[in-house]
């Protein structure tokens, strides 16, 4: 049966973990008239502010026991938040149950109990509310009579129509229904993972560890935008981000001008962004079809390195993806919208001249991702990584794998120069980005050639190669990158006729004596890293 | 502090939605002296069973009101569930609280009250469960004295330790409170998924549509197991399955011998399995770095499409992932087993034969993916596709986007012949499952060069002519697909000389004119699907 647009708030019971407001809120309430109940903390916060509240066990009846366990499971309370107006009037009246009309009540995340240091599992047991829940389900259920806040930010919209109206809306309360249901579902998915993911000792007392991965794993993301489309026209998607989202990832972006952003402008622009943000220097990374085309490093700036990047590969550089590490300047941005169709740029900021550039292409997407004060860049964490199958979901810990000049073994008579371990460093952070079978020729911080995504390395690095003559681009001297060990000696010698003078691999093959031997007749210096980078 | 081993039930609570193995349950639990407290149906089902249950009303002294709405939100239930023994013992007896130790309930889903067609919002929202989710929880959290069943499997291994011991280990409550607390996230979770995406007619009366992509995306997934590490080694991972797999996909996969699965063996198994079902005809699918490597289709059967499957590109084809839609016979994998290295075969059967050739190479990981009867294997549904970015997801449909003959538009002066739609449609199905950007050179229903994972176009052409010539195929009269369409002649004109006789391709170029004009130039057939397959 339809209910009224607008039921009267009468009676409020306030519980909450965020005070934040708290008082405001009780204060508004109960200018309306709104008789207000309360529990433990909240009531003393509101008591102290002057403001009347009624105890919830003098409603029940019941004392709270249990050290606080059990004192709003009762059918008073229940009763008064599930009664349907119109329908239960009469078993309500006959029973002294009186209605409650709003629901105040937010939950202390369990995420925050778990992760305090030092936290046992009798800890974490005794912080799982069994009452709360039991509240929030109850009033969001009976939404056609009942409102639920549970969360500060909401507090001010329903006052207002309160103060207005009386009550709350019809289409109000619908929502926060939903909000509060969402709600619970996070609270009870966090609980999910932590207990599917423990580890007790063998008396079942004492926390011996945690899974990695739980025996059921939950996800929560909330959805930041429906897209046009998915990956292709006929596929619809949208795009959602963590429930915590790290400080420097992608889904914490800001889009300060463009067009909307499509499915694979968002991929695309993940790759550019986790590619650029794993240089400490001033780094220009383009993609183009989920691999980088072109990455440069410059001490001159993240113009000239712009201008390097942009040098590997212009064709695919069309209508690519292009991500800095660092502030954005006018004559970057002008450089860039003077010379090239762009979908989306990246940068940790802009100045307002490259703004200004960027507005003369207002199609052109600006993509903010700002970076507090205090973050490590290089260091964000961007959650684990899933790929989806039949039915299914692989589940991985981040490749936030990272090598450094000194963890390089040089396996070859030849060691490497300074300079050419600094390319060699370079390349192998460009080849984690690359596709597997992945090869990368570089040089003085600039990719040379880039070969990307096939079934057997020898043609990927066939095609760095290629690519390279067909920009005219000089490989001697460049380095080679390989994300994995090379099975046979046949890419070291093509590498070698090439001009490559250095190379970076994991190492690990069983023909690493022959691969080595081969570098070593050619007079090349190679480095093992220890170390794969596959992306598929 | 410790709680004892086990546990005695003296008092058990049954209110269950499938009433399986209740009867027995409660016949057992009452053989050992155990008190049985019951509500509606349960308690009915007992009754007539002859097995003597008391209300769970006759325990709270308050009556079932509202339609059921609030029949065990009581503290008589809820303190006798919470309240730890030892330490509310005092407080239980002066409020006659009793002690429930056994919590036998479990939930109707929700996923099937909202399936069922014309499910209005009246009868999703009557249908979330209050109360037993409360209850659950309780017993839950209290597993220190508590034991909770939610499922019929755990029955038995119940009975064997109240009827060994008197009562539950201390290992089987927290394994049980495990269980419950992912039941309720799993049921919460349902209800927040179905309530986000939600869509309300102006009244908000009644539903306007369902958003295929709710406010908030909760994902519960079942851990089949752990995998010794990630796509690198120095990445963890594991295996997940939908909660409700759909028949005929890789998670529902039965492993028969083998080593342990990786992570790029899920991988590549799941993208081989997913081309090798869109074919209707006996197919071989062959799988290297997440790309088909060779694909044939053969009326002549599965034996056959493996021989041509293997000829594309027996380089890439060594420690590959080979994929039949069709029960495997001893000689094809004999054939198998004889010619190469291979991690893992997948099929929906296995003749006994084709068993006894896999055991001699017993690492060889044999799958099979169970097609049950009346499973149109072509047409099962994956699930929704995602793609991890730095804190965010993409969510978006499975590209399940077929195209057939009939479907297709001829757009140069020359029509393809009978043959050539046939290699056509054959290319441009294991182009939808080439990354891309993709080209597929095919003659006959065998891929004769593929040219994968390139930032531009007019590269995979390249790639997909080198490796046809490298491997001595021919490529006069074979046809070419193109994932997505040209955006220059370039393409065309480089197939032509190649000796391409027909094209497929999307269309919708800004440039399509000069292209087809290009195919007329060189009396090539081409036609047009309107539909694109990305796959990055």
């Amino acid at each position: 049966m339809p209910a009224p647009a607008v039921v009267p708030v009468r009676r409020a019971l306030l519980s909450v973990s965020d005070k934040t407001g708290l008082i405001e809120l009780g204060r508004r309430l109960a200018a309306k008239g709104v008789e207000l109940l309360s529990t433990g903390g909240s009531a003393k916060a509101l008591r102290d502010a002057g403001i009347a509240v009624k105890d919830v066990s003098d409603l029940t009846g019941f004392p709270e026991i249990m050290d606080g366990r059990v004192k709003t499971l009762h059918p008073k309370v229940h009763g008064g938040l599930l009664g349907r107006r119109g329908i239960d009037d009469a078993v309500m009246a006959d029973l002294g149950i009186q209605p409650i009309d709003l629901l105040v009540l937010n939950l202390y995340p369990f995420e925050a109990t778990v992760a305090k240091p030092g936290c046992t599992l009798e800890d974490a047991i005794e912080n799982i509310d069994i009452g709360g829940p039991a509240m929030l389900r109850s009033a969001a259920k009976n939404w056609n009579d009942v409102g639920v806040l549970t969360s500060p930010g909401q507090y001010e919209t329903a006052l207002a129509e309160i103060e207005q109206h009386g009550g709350l809306s019809r289409a109000t309360r619908f929502m926060l229904s939903v909000a509060a249901f969402n709600n619970v579902a996070n609270y009870d998915g966090a609980i999910s993972d932590y207990l599917s993911g423990l580890k007790l000792d063998d008396a079942h007392e004492a926390i011996a560890g945690h899974e990695p991965f739980p025996a059921q794993s939950n996800s929560r993301f909330v959805k930041l935008m429906d897209l046009r489309y998915g990956e292709n026209p006929h596929q619809d998607a949208a795009f959602y981000r963590d429930l915590y989202p790290a400080a420097g990832t992608l889904a914490t972006f800001r889009q300060l001008q463009g067009k909307e952003l499509s499915f694979n402008n968002i991929a695309d622009a993940d790759a550019a962004w986790e590619c650029a943000r794993s240089f400490t220097k001033p780094a220009c990374v383009i993609v183009k079809h989920a691999n980088p085309c072109g990455v440069a490093v410059s001490l001159d700036g993240i113009g000239k390195a712009y201008d390097l990047a942009y040098q590997t590969d212009p064709t695919s550089a069309f209508g690519g993806i292009i991500a800095f590490n660092r502030e954005v300047d006018g004559a970057t941005a002008q450089a860039i919208v003077s010379r090239q169709f762009v979908e989306v740029v990246l940068a940790p900021a802009y100045t307002g001249d490259a703004l200004k550039a960027f507005a003369k292409k207002g199609n052109v997407r600006v993509l903010e991702i700002p970076v507090p004060a205090g973050t490590d860049l290089v260091a964000a964490h961007p959650g684990n990584n899933v790929k989806r199958v039949g039915s299914g979901l692989l589940i991985q810990t981040a490749d936030t794998g990272m090598v450094k000049a000194e963890g390089l073994k040089v396996v070859t008579k030849v060691a490497p120069t300074p300079q050419q371990i600094d390319d060699l460093i370079f390349a192998w952070k460009v080849a984690k980005f690359v596709k597997s079978n992945a090869i990368v020729y570089a040089r003085h911080r600039q990719t040379i050639g880039i070969g990307a995504g096939q079934m057997s390395r020898v043609y990927s690095a066939k095609i760095a190669g290629i690519k390279a003559a067909d920009e005219k681009l000089e490989v001697r001297g460049s380095v080679m990158a390989s994300d994995a060990f090379f099975p046979f000696r046949d890419g070291i010698d093509a590498a070698a006729a090439a001009g490559i003078s250095a190379v970076i691999q994991p190492g690990g093959s069983m023909r690493d004596a022959e691969v080595i031997a081969a570098a070593d007749e050619h007079g090349m210096a190679m480095v093992f890293t220890g170390m794969r980078h596959f992306r598929h």
